[in-house]
This record gives structure tokens, sequence and C-alpha cells, in this order.
């Protein structure tokens, strides 16, 4: 099942992608693509429903981040073999993770906002989960059970702010659309096996990344575990897992992007992005 | 003005501290302390109202976080020149940016919970900014005018999580009440100058913390100013300031939480809190 949000920015309606193609809307069934109604069994009672019976959604509206009301936004680094072997460095000997800004946040084709003062805005495509109910000490054999679904991300990320500019990497993550999040939630039983999805990114066509996540080093589960360790895992917390080799800090010389520029970006299955780079 | 919120957690109602020491409801003024009910505007059209005609809340409820939805738990790192100084560290050439989970958020007496594992669970009183409405690329000049209030908070921290456990901070800072957040929002207008507050932190008793937001290297509208420029501040979200001098990590040998152990903090003006360490 491909689950989606659609509207304008804070308004968006639940929505579902029909076989058909069609985007049907499930306002009737939920309120929101959020908190409680991510569990898996009222993902269920929405998969049960007769798809061919809701109301198509005219047009092509606007897709919002699959997921409304996110309180937490949790990037795993390092996290892929071939990108550490690429960078020089040791994979960590446990995940390494650091906090985007919920705020940044935005739908799968909304601009990526270049910000005054940028001069290092870089790409990273992701393999983003989708949290569905709260998981708090959970083992790895379990850590499925609280899996909603799988969306691509962009982990947007400027490079100077990042590592340049005093500290943490925060304020190099957070950033104003930072975080384009779909175009669908797709649930589990759609994906098969989360640990061996191709996944590429283009910059105005031309290929930047192309991996899989088989080489991720800490694959879902263990992170879904390991994170459930440190804090309770609420409905709609995102956890972008980690990018593979071919962004921007890693090219000789470093590139980075302009206003103007197109980055398009997918991982299979789960459905691509569209981004024009704009200025602040 | 002193407002808080109260009742159970996740289902707190608004509330106002009358001068006459009674708590007074609010929830016929506004839904909750969130969002765009912080406001400047809309928070003096609580001061506006008759409290004496407010009905008053019985008893002693239990006191949540005085602010509901917070998007964003951003901390400031080392920005105490006392601390610095006592630590061997350079003061930063600029704000040290890192996050909390929101979902660290609880009352300003709820239990300090020791996670699964821990051995160097520790503690810090700071100065916490709630910002009231939406703040991107304000100048130091209007900083204060996107401040809703103050509050204390204790930004209880996992040393060995945090330091040792490879990567970014985030992962010592965000375990289940790590941020007692309250007793009250106290407007800025009750506070007077928010740089030069006294504060303190004790555990069973004895003073580790005395301090005073004197030495805070970079001030309030300083930060405001400065996370504004890397990301959109929403309504509700916190700013949690730094530490002044006297946390266990600093000690020698060092001095960590146990389970039984009473820690109580507070800033002048702002009230105090009490904790009970408890063994999660």
């Amino acid at each position: 099942m491909k689950l989606l949000r659609y509207g304008a920015p804070g308004a968006e309606k639940p929505g579902l992608l029909h076989t058909d193609g069609t985007i049907r809307d499930l306002s009737g069934l939920i309120d929101d693509l959020s908190g409680a109604n991510l569990a898996p069994e009222r993902l269920k009672a929405v998969a049960d429903a007769d798809a061919d019976a809701l109301p198509i959604v005219p047009g092509e509206p606007r897709l919002g981040p699959v997921v409304g009301q996110t309180g937490k936004f949790i990037c795993i680094g390092l996290n892929y073999a071939d990108h550490a072997a690429e960078s020089g460095l040791e994979v960590p000997p446990e995940p390494v993770i650091f906090m985007k800004a919920s705020s940044a946040i935005c739908g799968p084709n909304d601009p990526i906002i270049i910000p005054r003062g940028s001069e290092k805005t870089d790409w990273e495509v992701e393999l983003a989960v989708i949290i569905g109910k709260p998981a708090k000490y959970v083992s790895e054999a379990e850590a499925m059970d609280y899996v909603a679904g799988y969306a691509v991300t962009n982990d947007v990320s400027e490079r100077a702010f990042q590592i340049e500019r005093a500290g943490q990497w925060t304020k190099g993550k957070s950033c104003d659309n930072f975080g384009q999040l779909g175009p669908w939630l797709v649930t589990p039983d759609e994906v098969g096996d989360p640990q061996n999805l191709s996944m590429w990114l283009t910059v105005n066509g031309e290929k930047m990344q192309d991996g899989s996540t088989s080489t991720m080093v800490y694959g879902v589960a263990h992170l879904v575990h390991y994170l459930s360790q440190f804090m309770t895992l609420h409905p709609g917390d995102v956890i972008s897992t980690g990018t593979p080799p071919g962004v921007g800090l890693g090219m000789k010389p470093p590139q980075y992007l302009k206003a103007g520029d197109v980055v398009e970006l997918g991982i299979e299955g789960l459905g691509t992005q569209r981004q024009d780079v704009i200025a602040d």
C-alpha cells in the first residue's frame, strides 16, 4: 500500500495511491497520516477498505511529507560501508546518530532552499523509516513490528554550517526544506526486503549517487532496536538511515548545489522526488 | 505573568499562577499553551483577563511542561564563561548548538529516569527560552519580540552515551524525562533582564551549581538571532541556553546520579523544580 499526504503545506489530507494510478482521498477513514493512525493495525484497516469506492482526488495536487506531526527526525551518520571506504573513514563501532529539526521536513517535490550565506549545500538520498507505534527497549527480533513503512528522503546538508561553524552537525542539517520526505509511505508488505533496494540521485540529469541499501552497515531492525535503548520512538518519528557514496562533499573538487539546479532521486519501489534548487 | 500547564501527562490544561497563590484554569481562554497561543499579543489578551474571575484549580495537580507541541528542543553548548574556564576549554567562536529529542521534555517535578545501562547520568540547570512566533533571519535588535517567555530546565545528560558511544551528543541528551521544563512560563515583562538571574542546583541538599546568567557568553537576543539564520524557529520551540559550572562530569572525581537521589534546581524569578531520581 502506498500512502501519501496531499494539499497545501500545513493543511495536507491523507490519501492513497490506487493501483489504477489515481490518488484516492482517505479523509473519510483517517484524519491524517500521523500519530495513532500509523499503528500497523490501523493501517491494516485502511488496506481492508474498498479502494475503488474511495473518492478520486482530481488534478495533480502538491504532495506533502508522508507523515504529519513528526516529533523526531533522527539520522544515522556514516552508515554505508562503501561511503565510509570512499571517505577513508572507519565504519563506526556502533551507529552514529544526530538530529535534524523536524521543521526541515517538507514535501518530496518542494524546492531545496539554499539558506542565506550558504556556499556548500549538498544532497543525500536516504531510506527513511517511519515509526508506527511507541518503541522502547525493543529487541532486534521484534523491531520490525514498530515500523509503519518506508519513504525516500533527501537529507539536504550545508557542509560549512555542519563542519566549519563550531560544534555539532545540527546547524548544517536543520535548515528549512532540508528534508524532502515522500512521495509515498510504502507499507512493509509491499517493500519486501528493505536491505536490498537500489537508490540513486541525479543533479541536472547527471548521476551522482548510485547505490543500494544492501551496503548499509546497521540495518533497519538494528537501528530501531538501538535507538529504542536511548529514547522512546513515537508514531510519526522518522529515522533516516544514511547515504551511499556520491555526495558533493566527497568529490574532488567538492561540488555543491546552486540556484537553478534540479535534483532528482529515488529508491526502488518507493518512488521518486524532483526538486528545484532556489536561493532564499 | 506566570503561566503553566497542569494535569496528567499528555492531557495538560493551561493555567495561570495567580498573585494570590492559587492556580487558575485558562481553558476558557485558550485551548493550550502551545502554537499560536504563545504569540505575545495572544498572551497579552490572557494578561488582560480578570484573573480573580477565573476558576480556581483545586488541590495540588501535577505540573506539566510549560509548553505543548514543542517541535524543536535546541541546546547551546559551553555557553558560560566560568564553566568553560573550569573545563579548561576555550569559549567557542560562535554558539555550539545541538538538539535534544522533544520527547525528552516532561514536567518540572517529574522524576529523572536513569536509562538502562547508564552509569553517568548528570544534571544541568539552564535558562530555557520559549519562542512565541515564527522567527527567521531576525536581527539581534528585534529578536526579543519573538520570545514568549522563560522557564527553568534541567538538561539531564548521560555522559557515557554523550561522549563515549560514537559520534554526536544526541544520544546522551535525548532519553525520556531528560528535560524537565517549568514550573512556569514567565513572561518577559516579569523577568526583567534575562542576563542577570541567579541559578542553582542541589543534589540531596548539597549545592552543586551556583551561578548566574550574567556569565552567559552568547545572550538570549543573540541566540534567537543566530539560530534564526539557520532555521525557522516556531512557536513552542525551546532554546536551552547552557549551564554554569558544577556539573557532575566536572568534579574530581566525577559524580553522577543514582536511584534515590533528589535533585532540586531553580532560577531567580522562574521558580523551582524537584525531581526524584529513579531507575528505568
